[in-house]
């Protein structure tokens, strides 16, 4: 039965990862430079993460045994360092150096970014010439004299800034506004950096002037003295403590009372006040949301920088891994990453992984254009410019909303499933993907609600579709809608005709089907908006009605542009990648059908004997990328350092580096309660009191 | 545009939860009892949940603010407060404390589940009666002088027990066992309580007699002297120190180097070795299998109960919670709750959560019937009696794999969409969602991993349709395969015939809807084994070759039996319950449908058009479930204290409650390194050095 006289043969790891890169089908450096975008950027990655490497401050494989209060003074011992390199280095490496870091110490990528990134950025989008010049006077750039934080959500308020309680009232005697909290609700919520590090505070608060209400502006008002931090009259403020995670950040309660601010503490970019009190409204308040957008594009690649890590401790582990052995007696157990079901585990996360990539460096190039064209405009222009750049950047604005939603949540569930593929291991706080996955989750909720957007995209898609009907034409990206409308409304019956698992799963057969599937949804959408109004609904509770209907579009149209924008980087790529680029794209596309499969067969794009070649084809493409799987996580480029996973380690010596990990920061030490807690456990007698016979109880 | 003379009006929260609870359509009470399992046991929760209340030690709304060590300290002294009441009170409250424990305190619960579950639980299971009592009367069971550990997964090793290292060697001579780690992957590690609590360890070795391996034993061995806990020779601990969650409980690693044990400490219920060395192996092994069940049975309850209080929080918080206004001048925001997307966040997992509760209690009876049979049994029983308790042993461990993980999987999704539906306020330590999923998470790991379990549940169900065609009898909860089996393998073709979101969602016919759809999961599974078979594969080949279909036979039928149950308890139920739980039935019947049209739409089951019934009738149930929505939450009964959050309050009032939470928790202290890092910072000059003029540039 089970008696055998061999004991199980234990393969030496590095012997098992060293065999996964003998003959990669594309050539890996190559690779990593056009993932990168070109060789100097990637020679420039690898000299920035060496000098963090190298820097003492930037330890963090100790990360999982400070207390919060340490967390929060190492990250505040980073600041200086890196506001000193931002302000001396070009731009473009710090950008490089920031998106490094929020993969390696995401948590003081929000300290850092919250001042860099929201309070300096709200100057920059919302202060008008003079007033920038004032505050980069006074150092709000480079952290000389201030620091700053972002005062928006609220207590009782978040995704709806419009519902914000603070108020900011004009005083026109004194010339002044008046920022006050009148509830608890408006108390100021999750503002990072205000419990111990801003000195000043970009605050969301409805203007009133003259008992009229006009929406949330931006005021500035400082929170604390600059030489004492002592807090500024009027101003309250609390501590947030522990939160899931990004420890690093400081984020605090804000209440203010009273607070008196110069008028000219108002950022009045766009609308103005004047010392008598008028309130001059901008002729396009619509531009104003493109600074709203940049948040969310770098999430996409965010989403991508973080997927590359997660995937790279789970794949090069699994190559190391070995469990079960296949019944050769004396032959070692197999490795994980040769059973089908690992392969189906996280093989098509790699192909969603790539797809997040190249459809981040598309969005980013995209978003930077319109921004140029838009600031160029400047908020004043009009004419055909206006509309077109009107008309751009509402679509990027819906686009992005939808990728920021889904490539976020689609991360997080990478991190988990590549944790959940390391077994035991990977509930460990030094093997990296537990902390990962509590850093990231807040993606899904801030710069935006993931739920919230996607309506918003869904809207965006269901008014596009109607007023293509009414003869507009279709964005580019939504030029797949047109066959679908065309025939009033009904749905194109497009379909496959094949049934070899090599036709379904053609590239182009693949984005035509999304597409078909795409506009469909749409379709849907727009049906149960017009079910709603024909109901006699309001226009907003007809897109209420149809939030499931919104929801579910926004997803298919997502998932379509990252399979277009995916294939034309495939396209586009040199000759010697694009034999794995398209096995990769079409592992995206025909895995993520196969998961949606019911659309496919429900619009009829696919039948169910296609949706088995598909499957078929996913079972190929999972064998074909495994040969692959461990030279695709080294062209990702990520140095151990980066890695920061004993797991993950390029030469494969888990075993090693993990016990040394693990002892060196958990020495042995006595056991702190024994004497007062386990030896009294041990040692102690059970004598229940029973108390005396009583004497009635003798008769 | 946005100017408006009014501000937003804010609600008062205790009177939104308040009108909740106006008219629910059930008795509340009423349901408590049912889901309990009668009014006593219901009186019995609350008595124990009053007493962990009231208890000092119990003390858990400070968790999140504790370090490492406070925590791991805080847990131990509670252990001898639980092992007085485990040894004094009657088994039954202490079973029902302990999974109350589970959801307030689920690392305190390892802690002390790893003595009585684990340690206790191997001698329960694997001594004989003389071994047994040979360790009670050493205090084993109530820890008077023994704490006991489990020392099973080792570094290179989890869930492949064959694959061992570790060994213990017979030395006849001595008449003692050598247990010995030889390699460093051999190191035992994820040891709960080795690190800091356990004098004693079962730990599982490979058993070697005369130089023949006969698979791994359980052997008591002693790590430290209890009278100090100085370790014992040969005997070296570390600590395995930071976890994603559960850091209540002290895992530890531990290598062994020759350790001697008298041979009466390996635990011979099953296999025996005898003075002379001779291995005398149990007749029915399999009969061993029974006390691995255990753990994953309760892990469904676990599921159910965690989901209970995940769901409490989200929906609550959702009746109070309001964001943006209907447009209304001067109406207050609308609740979350009345968002058709937030309601269809959230009452599907309501439904889930229903399907979870009922299953556990049906799974939990059918396991104490088993296990009742089995030990009337004896280890040596022969016959027909034998033969059926075995089918139904092994019919019982591939339900419960399947159930453990796809129950375990469902409820930390349950978590952390509730998390996510709390907005930025589920990112927070002490809204109680964030540490819940840490801390559940591993429950997709331990006793057996999820993705394991699943194949061999998938494996059991290709087997037994295989064993069917050759005429044996199908066990009853798959009786279902017989239709399919019936015709040569190929699959029945039973379809929906009417199309009303009535019709296509009534119980029976969801119930017949999924048995047809696993039915077909269970025979393309067959069919892609058989042709691996085909191949020239090896029957263990054949089922790799089939894993992926196998997996997906394990969800489909998993799905089905958690409906069939849901559904037998619900025809079960007191008539005023029926109406509101065959709805929730229907729910998770209909929207579980919907995520996988795809498997519907292939096998024929339901058309298109019927899905899209389908999902009217989700959009529906959503809509009338949300009406006893908080009701529902107050029918799982947990008081305030179980709940631990301030945002699922039974009261509603939680801005203050939050705020008084986070503000004592957290109080105002003086920055700590404002003197050290920041002041420096905002005072830092940039002098860069240039270095002195060069003679040689003066040229």
């Amino acid at each position: 039965m089970s008696s055998t006289s061999i004991l199980p043969k234990v393969a030496d790891p590095k012997a098992s990862i060293a065999e996964e890169r003998r003959a990669p089908s594309f050539p890996i450096r190559e690779l990593t430079y056009w993932i990168d975008g070109g060789e100097r950027t990637t020679r420039l990655k690898e000299r920035i993460m060496l000098e963090l490497e190298r820097d003492p401050l930037w330890r963090v494989s100790d990360h999982p045994n400070l207390t919060l209060a340490e967390t929060r003074e190492r990250a505040m011992s980073k600041v200086r360092r890196l506001a000193d390199l931002a302000t001396s280095r070009p731009l473009e490496e710090t950008m490089l150096r920031m998106s490094i870091i929020s993969v390696v110490d995401p948590g003081f990528w929000t300290r850092f970014g919250v001042h860099f990134g929201l309070f300096f950025g709200a100057l920059q989008g919302q202060a008008t010439p003079s007033q920038l010049a004032y505050w980069m006077d006074k150092g709000a750039m480079s952290m000389q004299g201030i620091t700053g934080c972002f005062g928006m959500t609220e207590l009782g308020h978040g995704s709806n800034v419009a519902g914000l309680e603070t108020t900011a009232t004009f005083d026109e005697a004194a010339d002044e506004f008046v920022v006050h909290s009148p509830t608890l609700t408006a108390t100021k919520w999750w503002i990072g950096g205000a419990a111990h590090t801003a000195s000043h505070c970009a605050v969301y608060a409805q203007l009133v002037v003259k008992g009229k209400c006009y929406g949330t502006k931006t005021f500035v008002v400082q929170l604390r003295d600059t030489s004492t931090f002592q807090l500024m009259p009027g101003v309250n403020i609390g501590d947030l403590g522990k939160k899931m995670g990004r420890d690093q950040i400081d984020n605090g309660w804000i209440r203010f009372t009273h607070v008196r601010i110069p008028r000219s503490h108002m950022l009045m970019k766009h609308t103005k006040v004047t010392r008598s009190g008028e309130v001059v409204e901008p002729a396009l308040a619509q531009l104003a949301y493109g600074a709203l957008i940049q948040g969310r594009v770098s999430m996409v690649s965010d989403s991508a920088n973080v997927a590359k890590r997660a995937l790279t401790i789970a794949t090069r582990y699994a190559s190391v891994r070995r469990q079960f052995s296949d019944g050769t007696p004396g032959a070692p157990e197999t490795k994980l990453l040769d059973y089908p079901i690992h392969q189906h585990r996280l093989l098509p996360l790699m192909a969603q992984t790539f797809a997040m990539i190249f459809t981040a460096r598309e969005v980013n190039a995209n978003y930077q254009r319109l921004m140029g064209v838009l600031s160029e405009l400047g908020s004043d222009a009009k004419g055909a410019a206006v509309d077109e750049a009107i008309k751009d950047l509402k679509e990027t604005h819906a686009t992005s909303a939808g990728l920021k939603a889904f490539c976020t949540w689609m991360c997080l569930n990478i991190i988990d499933q590549c944790r959940q593929s390391l077994g035991g291991h990977g509930y460990s706080a030094y093997t990296g993907l537990a902390q990962a996955y509590s850093d990231f989750a807040v993606h899904c909720t801030w710069e935006g609600d993931n739920t919230i957007l996607t309506l918003q995209c869904g809207r965006y898609l269901v008014a596009t579709a109607l007023e293509a009907r009414k003869g507009q034409p279709l964005p580019a990206n939504l030029a797949y809608l047109k066959a679908a409308l065309s025939k009033d409304g009904s749905v194109s019956t497009n379909s496959c005709k094949g049934s070899t698992p090599e036709h379904v799963s053609s590239l182009d057969m693949l984005k035509a089907a999304w597409s078909s599937v795409a506009a469909n949804a749409i379709v849907n959408a727009v049906r149960d908006f017009e079910a709603g109004r024909a109901k006699g609904l309001s226009k907003d509770n007809a897109y209420e009605h149809s939030s499931a209907s919104r929801l579910h579009a926004a997803r298919m149209h997502t998932y379509t542009y990252l399979l277009h924008r995916f294939a034309a980087q495939v396209e586009q790529s040199p000759e010697a990648l694009r034999p794995v680029l398209t096995l990769l794209a079409q592992l995206f596309g025909a895995h993520s059908a196969v998961q949606h499969s019911g659309e496919f067969l429900q619009s009829g794009f696919y039948s169910g004997s296609q949706i088995e070649a598909l499957k078929s084809f996913v079972n190929h493409a999972c064998i074909e990328v495994r040969k692959d799987a461990v030279p695709l996580t080294d062209a990702f480029g990520y140095t151990d350092y980066v890695i920061n996973s004993p797991l993950g380690r390029y030469d494969g010596d888990v075993y090693e580096k993990y016990f040394e990990l693990v002892t060196s920061l958990n020495p042995t030490k006595p056991i702190p309660y024994f004497d007062s807690l386990i030896k009294p456990l041990l040692e102690r007698t059970n004598e229940i009191e029973t108390g005396p016979e009583l004497e009635i109880d003798q008769e």
